[in-house]
């Protein structure tokens, strides 16, 4: 067995067992081992931003970490977007990055750079293997890191060397730390803000979107008179018919602190507390108002289902329901296409039990009113603000849940950025609808140049923020990579485009002109 | 005059007048000051990946350095492959890389991350700008060491408040230092090798491979019996019809050593010494054969016309001809498209000064040698063998020779990692036709697979390296980002669709499914 080999015998008995690859010469034997050593299911992507962000969405929705295989210190960086997003959502994962052989590094050939540096920013792990007998160790540490609550970015740097060489076996993932309970104090405290009747709200994120866990908050909610929301952007939230709906912290500036107008306490449940996605000229960077006090109930990586547990026995909760969302779907809209009723198409159409991938940028900002009463599903953002995660971040979620219909909706502008994504679903049949919406522009950037105060842009400055000239067609680029679709500019055809989508079994894309 | 636009103005007076950019919320003030600031050619990129290729292509062709625009962390390690190309090619570029607002920093927005850190792995000078009165001058100092011999990547960091608060005005790009002089040791170190009759290799790069320079080497060589040779890749090759022909150090290790077997002294003109891409089980790193002496007559930010000339006279070589390549294509083929057949149809129809951006990897390994009698033109090659230059390559090229023809060479599997660039060459209509060779596989890998012992691929392996399942269509692709396109199989069509692409004043793609 050689140091690969043994490599991804750890991972797969590790329970590592999906790849998402982009590999070269320094990985060859990383590839080669999968031949050899059953039940790694590795995944070939065209570019390493799309291997990234499909391991974040497999570990979003499959609550365990995939691995990558990136090509040396730029298919690392090529895939360190996606990195950040995924390190900003805490997701687990193991990077697996080839490095030249160690006696061939100080030749510096063209590939050589500086890996551990650049794995640094979007990592919370790093290790190089010095030795074949090692990398065994080595992986399985990178599991167990990868692993700990509340979930971590691991990349372990395997020189080609300790790949070819000669190694024992593989080793066993060492123990994996139980999420942490809160303290008795932490309770009390959000436990004493809420009952003084003082303007308060749960601000939740993480495991606390889900289950057992959100439905508590709802119960405490309701106890309490105090407010449920989300984190601006989170992992995954958990919502539909039967759920506690939750409303998301506004991104722009000026609605955010208007929802959040008269809060006088933010408990944290899991949650960082809300600030200003940018810096605006005379907008505070802090969401609540001045005065507010933060109290964190629990970090995100502690238990979050006993948290909530302790505090909604210590705050009377645990006999008041929670208000569980009905099921309730918005009409089918007829006529031209907006925001409002895109929304109501995909209230009308979202299947039960689909996974929604969610980079829809300014189209998308109030998808959740409308949608609130479809069918139970979960709903996965951007936690790091980098473009281009939206069908990435699909593809994985694919991959996890076979059995799932996946929706992903993304701007046009964001799409562009790892359009590769459509090939990987077309290969893997991967069960996605893609929607892009073709507003020909980052719109997003024409309301912030406002916001910062630049002023009124000229033709050179809207050069800079428009999609035209020419405009994209994502119909036939998604056809140059094995997926089918279709372009709409009306309530009627986007609703007969997604159904067709969601109707067929494999990937499917639809443009939604606008 | 805001920060921003002093920055903008500090470029352009220093000669900094092309922008390759993909703007966010935190470079708005930038964008906005392309309306107000005169002079500044902003061009839009989809993809980071784009903007930082295209300039390294540009400032390959326009021996000065264009600037990016990147919209923070994340929008720079989306670069930084092409970062980590162009910084191997010594080219010089200004990369600006937008920041939040320093007092937003703290609040660990969603975007924030360690910009510095992820810059320094892919740049020789980074800087945070620190208030927006020293803006300018932190600009002239990036403009100035971005242009130091023999070219650096400089990357300036710009807080979104120096950016809108008030600045002074433009500075001034300091003094750029000379190249320097080599020194009379290393010429008549040279000298003495040469004249030994030894077998000896003058081994080129950089400003000598063009123009006096390139021609005093072919003189040195003749005048002493000697060779001259390229390294393995370099930033531009002036070659063709009237030229010194220049073999390049083969990239497959075998060759390598066969072509310098034998070869006693290799005298390092700009070049490195000779070094396998990558370390094979039971292969030398080094490519020159035990006991062969480097001796460096010049380093690639040395004065290297001077450092020729002055040992072309030491060596009495001033009055050899140098051989000079006759105009002489090849007839065109007909048939069957293979790499002979393929390199008969691009010697028998490249134009007259031609730019040739060649990421054509296995397909293009024997290019040179049926080129070499084509008229002249200039050749470019990956020098930091991170897959995915070559389209942005030749767009940036085609930014700095609007009256050149560029042709793009490029292999399937590397086209794909920055296909956004054609939208970009749409937009503005830029004069480059783009030829992918669809082997449907990362052809090299399954040869490196061999090479680097890893035994014959199973089915497993083999998926990771082939493009298949589904075949991917470029011509579908460009035409949904606004370039025309056909695929061609033969000899024939082949002839035919490259004529029109470079019949056509703009942008075109010739799929060669081979």
């Amino acid at each position: 067995m050689n140091g690969a080999e043994s490599l991804v015998h750890t991972l797969v008995d590790g329970g590592v067992d999906v790849c998402f690859a982009n590999p070269g010469t320094s990985e060859m034997h990383f590839v080669a081992a999968l031949d050899r050593v059953a039940g790694m299911r590795s995944i070939l992507a065209l570019f390493e931003g799309v291997a990234t962000g499909a391991a974040d969405g497999f570990a979003r929705m499959a609550d365990r970490p995939a691995a990558t295989l990136l090509h040396l210190g730029p298919g690392l960086v090529n895939g360190a977007a996606n990195l950040h997003n995924a390190r900003k959502a805490s997701t687990p994962m193991v990077n697996v990055v080839g490095e030249h052989a160690t006696h061939h590094m100080r030749y510096d050939a063209p590939l050589t750079a500086d890996i551990e540096a650049m794995a640094a920013p979007v990592s919370n792990w790093v290790h190089t293997c010095v030795n074949a007998s090692e990398v065994a160790a080595d992986a399985a540490r990178a599991v167990a890191a990868a692993s700990t609550p509340p979930g971590q970015i691991t990349t372990l740097i395997l020189p080609a060397n300790t790949a070819w060489e000669d190694a024992d076996g593989p080793a066993v993932v060492p123990a994996i730390p139980e999420r942490s309970q809160v303290s008795a104090d932490a309770v009390s405290t959000a436990a004493r803000v809420l009952r003084s009747g003082e303007p308060s709200v749960l601000l939740l994120t993480g495991q606390a979107l889900r289950g057992p866990a959100l439905e508590l908050a709802g119960r405490i909610a309701n106890a309490t008179g105090s407010r449920v929301m989300a984190q601006g952007a989170s992992a995954r939230i958990e919502r539909g018919a039967g759920r506690v709906a939750v409303e998301r912290v506004p991104f722009v500036v000026d609605q955010a602190l208007q929802v959040l107008d008269g809060v006088q306490h933010v408990i944290l449940v899991g949650a960082k507390p809300p600030v200003a996605f940018f810096a605006y000229p005379g907008k505070p960077s802090m969401l609540t108002p001045e005065g507010c006090q933060m109290h964190r109930l629990a970090a995100l990586g502690d238990d979050l289902d006993h948290a909530l547990a302790w505090l909604a026995d210590e705050v009377g909760a645990m006999d008041t329901p929670a208000t569980l969302h009905q099921l309730g779907r918005p009409a089918l809209p007829s006529g031209r296409l907006d925001k409002d009723s895109i929304a109501a198409v995909l209230g009308a159409l979202i299947p039960d039990n689909a996974i929604v991938a969610d980079e829809s940028v300014t189209t998308g900002r109030g998808f959740f009113a409308l949608t609130a009463g479809a069918p139970p599903h979960s709903w996965m953002n951007n936690t790091g603000g980098s473009i281009g995660l939206g069908l990435p971040l699909a593809t994985g979620a694919a991959v996890a849940c076979p059995e799932r219909k996946v929706i992903c909706l993304s701007g046009d502008g964001s799409a562009m950025y790892t359009i590769q994504a459509l090939w990987t679903q077309a290969r893997e049949n991967l069960d996605v609808t893609t929607v892009v919406f073709s507003n020909r522009s980052y719109e997003i950037l024409l309301g912030e140049l406002a916001k910062v105060g630049a002023g009124n842009p000229g033709r050179t400055a809207l050069d800079m923020l428009t999609l035209r000239q020419p405009d994209l067609n994502f119909v036939q680029m998604a056809a140059g990579m094995g997926v089918a679709g279709e372009q709409v500019d009306s309530c009627e055809s986007f609703a007969r485009a997604l159904g067709r989508g969601l109707d067929s079994p494999g990937p499917y894309l639809v443009e939604v002109v606008i």
